[in-house]
């Protein structure tokens, strides 16, 4: 399970960092600042899934090759983007693929630490969601958690309520956290490519 | 005043996650979206507030019934806010009511700490106007903390400070939260009403 | 060192509390949305800096001196932000020494926990810089931080970095803190003068 989460950790800070990278691209940045986007984006949500549980030290403090992984992609990425014919639907989908990765991570953290359904779900959701919606607050974006019409926290939300389920009928962790992750990159890339959308809130006219 | 405190959390959840579902239904988010940004908003100052006094587990960590709360409110209000005759009004009333309960909360716990004064003046505040910050911050608005000839921060720090002073002056806390919710509502509210407000700045010109 | 770090987190929350003042002041607010912006602003990165490094308590809460001074600062700015000749260079120009001292200070620490270099680098990086992000953010501007073709992460990243080389060449801390120092303002001052820059991110066409 250790090395498994590691692994979770690990990708999702990579494919974080890459869009972290992206978005700084478009804001055209130097490259410390596409450093620092990166880096931001990418342990940003796992950050807040540390604090909020207590786990001492924070995990890139307590290994800062997470750090390098994320800087690492941030130079990459540097030399890189122009190379995509479209930057935005690059980015689009690697945070799609990032999402996945990280609300995997979270949520195999917390069913580590055996803490109730409810914890596990929401910490899931944090580490997937709260990284991509730190990097389009500080750019000054509507963050794409928070588009409209798609599937984003929804998708999160199942996929680590998957997790918890499968967790439950299941002894190895592996099963739930290989549900958890797909689940949540199937919706995603559904809502992306085919619209899949749940029905949102239209303002009505009050009964007469 | 364990049990006190406890009450006005909830009460400042569930009222608090009805501004965030507000603030939902007029971005237009879908189900997930509100229960979302509900249980940001409902949560995100008591959060900090424990963060920062490292009081372990965070209050809705020890009992996810707290988020219970926070989504059960977002669900009524995706089916209910079109019932409203302004959503906008609605919301601040709402959050008027919400920032005199957590205010108050927030005064609580750290007098319960035995926290210096001005430390319980500032975790008073943190937790009733860190939550619809963030709620607003998110969604790209200015946010309610800092609209230009309002009191919001200033209730808050009146009530605040109300509660100290009658914490120093009486032997039961109960006095003091009263108190300390009564100002910041009187002076939230008289603000809404009556326009109450104290001077801004504006700048003059430069002595000759 | 102790004295030394203390001495820093006071002058860069005093620095750090007039910026925040100063946009105050731009946005209009009144004198406690003053005082909210400059404790916002002169606390903020360090108190980061803490929870991360799981600090306890924060410096501020283990010394409420420190909003004793930026609230002062912020009623001092009140009444006489209108001296000056252009409030927006006066806040660039206290941006930059705030975050010359800001970023001292953050270093000071994690070098004094003996944390290994990437995460001194990124202490003092995030001490320095948070601050004013969070300023910004609140009052829904674009961060100084981010702003495109100018040194500011940068500067506080080179001035970090030359602390951990100072630190392992010198047996002295002291030497180590006034090289980041000098070398943060330096750079940053460079930028706000002379228009020193870093080569930005701009898309080129694909290679044929």
């Amino acid at each position: 399970m250790g090395v498994l989460i590691t692994l979770l950790d690990y990708t999702s800070v990579l494919i974080f960092a890459l869009t972290g990278a992206l978005v700084a691209s478009r804001a055209q940045l130097d490259i410390v600042g596409f450093a620092f986007l990166a880096c931001l984006t990418a342990v940003g949500g796992g950050t807040l899934r540390d604090v909020l549980l207590d786990r001492n030290p924070v995990f890139w403090i307590a290994d800062p090759g997470y750090i390098g992984v994320a800087v690492s992609a941030a130079m990459l990425m540097f030399f890189t983007a122009h190379l995509f014919e479209s930057r935005y639907r690059a980015l689009l989908w690697l945070d799609a693929c990032a999402l996945a990765v990280a609300v995997t991570a979270g949520t195999g953290v917390a069913l580590s630490l055996a803490q109730p359904a409810p914890v596990v779900i929401i910490m899931g959701m944090i580490t997937g969601c709260m990284g991509g919606l730190m990097r389009d607050v500080v750019v000054g974006q509507v963050p794409l958690v928070l588009k409209q019409g798609e599937l984003y926290v929804s998708a999160a939300f199942a996929g680590a309520s998957a997790a918890v389920v499968a967790d439950h009928l299941t002894e190895t962790n592996a099963i739930a956290l290989v549900a958890c992750a797909a689940i949540t990159l199937v919706l995603r890339a559904g809502s992306l490519r085919f619209g899949w959308r749940l029905p949102v809130y239209r303002s009505r006219p009050p009964r007469a």
